[in-house]
């Protein structure tokens, strides 16, 4: 990634001077990949700072967490004021709030950025999202929007995020929607394979035939190509693989926020579920083996085709679900952090370079431009009609699904996301009067918000109310 | 709850001195509620750990979190070695890992005790789940158990449950858990209501009959006390209720605490989830103008009772799942921590007392007494039996739920659960094909578990793997 990003650089004529603790990597990388460029190397945290013209822009791609600490303490006594010191890996962005903080202290300026695109985006084009001490964008804006990934109208995929950990958050809730982007696409995978009994070369097909249109995306077009790899025996590659995922990452801290911030980002959180069940492999292959499914075996039944374009809706409307609760997080962070967040400009970073990048990110753009303060992307007129158009076939497609017994864990919880938010009543006054009922919590009445009220609904339990018992 | 506790002792002989730091609620209990009994009151610290016998037995039922760490150091200057520190507040377990190891510092046994059961449980018997330091089981046993409610064949509702922190471990699931069976009553009372359009009193009696069978619980009997309960107008008070719940609470923990393990406790995440949605009030209403439903209004079709007798089938499979994934958790709590947790013994504090007290977790019970090794709930013989029966009716609730739009996040996400669980194959062979095709994560084969191996999927995007970039 570092070589990558480093050869990028190069190639847009900036100088660059690459370090790492391995000396003997760097030597290899510029006897080898650097061959022939202007790229200098360093040996040493003191000699790659010696070298760097002033300002310095210092940019870290390290291991998130300690790594970068120790890196940032390495450097500090080789630096001068107004100096700036880039983080770009996939560090925890109350990290990069304190790290904002502390540097600015030192006067340092310090940048956490979010890079995505993988190796082939960092040596050709990455999406970059920085925030931090705003002061050092100047100083940073022409070399990151220069090696940026541009999306198709030619502007770049990098633009300022936001204070402190705005890049870091923004990564952070872009690794969580590719989180859900993909775990959507197993499912449609699953579907078409376990339940439509299709071969991989069939699949492909459906691949290519989605990804010339609204669904037109990397990872669509990725899973094109994967689906089509031969192994050397002819069989797809793809079956041989081992179905485990990990998910120690982005994608966790992501649904571990919304929970905390309150926010219903049900499909990352089903997403990251689904990789934590993938990984009991030895369990679920004793489960297979006691656990009933459908009664009569039931397959899908009717015509292949229309249910291949009802699946096709289907994946389109729980991504737009999938976006809008992305979108509902990053809304709430920027309230609790007084951050101010560019909305339009966050589908653009995304829009190019990224793993999550497609043409529907234009359509985001499109909806925030038209209207920067928009309540929910479901609410834009674009997003609110191809939702309704494709809700027919979402519930489908869900439906069937759950009959004949294939686990759509992540399309299932955006349906129902999409089936809570249009009502207008929950179910959620039974759950305040079973409250109310066994702990005395009080309720609200419609007619009273803001009022509580205490029943006694037994007649026996008392009329003191409890405040500190929290159920 | 405090002086209900108070109370309870009271009834079974032991002498309780209550203090309150504002010492006009003391006297007002003394001179009221406690009129008549041995109960004895004091109005500073000083005072109450003069009058207690060592070893000293203090009880906090103060509010999670500051107020706990605070309340100690005021006591500690009053109390000696080998006194007991008993918090009974719904305290976050690594709190209660701390504390006790540095209470046992200073010579104080800590205890953290879950509690549960509400005013009334804590006045006529709640569920008790003290663990923490060891030494101070045998002080404080013959109190707890006489005052814990009692399970139908007279066992006490309150062992031992481990050590550190898992008393709060173990009432930080049951809490989830009690989210979790919350959320699915109220799913089904949306059902009955929006779906079937059943009154409440239809409902009611519905809930009558079910609580004579398998799903003879607390929350059953008490929703069913709800929904017949008439305002003065005579209109059930319930339906006047606002529709939105907290979830800053313990649910909240254990969803985190089930992501941060790794372990896929979606019913929970899910209930955590809709109450965040139910909190979205007004952007739900504006949501209801804006976001279309279903096509053509479809309404549940068929023989209504058919179809209720379907409903308790799925609440029941679901219900099953929750513990079952709850159990999941404490097991790799138990690992993570080295605690030797007795899940029959669980069950059986579940059984009385808690707000989620059901014949059903008897049957838990029997399943750890026969095997305390089982490796998941649903491979016990009976509760693999009773999904296997209820699959079917649970598939066509949740497919119909969809078809109409009434949102089921806890039901569906149960049954996608069951079915991935049995699911010996999962797509995550194509995650893990398109994590290494566009980031290099390497990935395992089938035929080769632990060693990872690398693809260049598009002949171009170079050898390199990736170690330290984690999508």
């Amino acid at each position: 990634m570092g070589q990558n990003l480093i050869l990028n650089m190069n190639d847009h004529g900036f100088v660059v001077c690459a370090y790492n603790r391995t000396t003997s990597k760097v030597d290899h990388f510029l006897e080898n990949e650097a061959k022939g460029t202007n790229i200098v190397g360093a040996h040493s945290v003191e000699e790659l700072c010696a070298k760097l013209k002033r300002p310095r822009k210092v940019m870290l791609l390290v291991k998130a967490g300690d790594a970068v600490d120790n890196f940032i303490d390495q450097l500090l006594p080789f630096l001068e004021q107004g100096d700036i010191i880039i983080d770009g890996g996939n560090s925890h962005f109350p990290d990069s709030i304190r790290r904002t903080k502390d540097l600015a202290d030192k006067g340092i300026l310090f940048v956490g950025s979010g890079v995505s695109g993988g190796e082939e985006g960092a040596r050709y084009g990455p999406s970059l999202m920085p925030g931090g001490n705003p002061a050092a964008w100047p100083a940073i804006k022409p070399i990151f929007q220069a090696i940026a990934a541009k999306a198709p109208d030619g502007a770049p995929c990098c633009d300022w995020v936001g204070e402190t950990g705005a890049g870091h958050y923004v990564k952070m809730v872009h690794n969580g929607i590719e989180y859900g982007d993909m775990q959507l696409i197993c499912e449609v995978y699953q579907i078409l394979g376990e339940g439509l009994g299709l071969s991989h070369d069939e699949m492909a097909d459906i691949f290519t035939e989605w990804n010339k249109g609204e669904l037109d995306s990397y990872l669509i077009e990725i899973t094109r190509d994967i689906l089509k790899y031969k192994d050397t025996d002819g069989t797809p590659l793809v079956t041989k693989i081992r179905d485990t995922a990990g998910q120690k990452g982005t994608g966790k801290w992501t649904a571990i926020d919304s929970l905390d911030r309150g926010i219903p980002v049900t499909l990352i959180g089903e997403a990251v579920y689904s990789r934590c069940l993938s990984s009991l492999k030895d369990e679920r292959v004793r489960a297979s083996k006691i656990l009933k499914g459908p009664t009569n075996s039931p397959k899908f039944t009717g015509d292949k085709k229309a249910f291949i374009a009802q699946l096709g809706q289907a994946l389109y409307a729980a991504k737009i679900v999938s976006y809008a609760q992305g979108y509902m997080l990053m809304r709430q962070a920027a309230k609790d952090y007084g951050w101010n967040l560019n909305y339009a400009g966050i589908a653009l970073m995304w829009r190019g370079g990224c793993i999550i990048r497609s043409a529907f990110l234009g359509k985001i753009r499109d909806a925030y431009t038209t209207n920067p303060e928009l309540e929910n992307l479901l609410f834009d007129p674009f997003f609110q009609e191809a939702t309704a158009k494709a809700q027919d076939a979402w519930r489908t497609v869900v439906a069937q699904a759950v009959t004949v017994g294939i686990p759509t864990p992540a399309m299932s919880t955006a349906l129902n996301f999409y089936d809570g938010l249009r009502h207008e009543m929950l179910p959620a006054n039974l759950l305040q009067a079973q409250r109310d009922y066994f702990g005395a919590h009080t309720y609200e009445l419609l007619s009273a918000p803001g009022k509580f009220v205490h029943t006694n609904w037994t007649g026996t339990g008392g009329n003191i109310t409890a405040t500190t018992y929290d159920a």
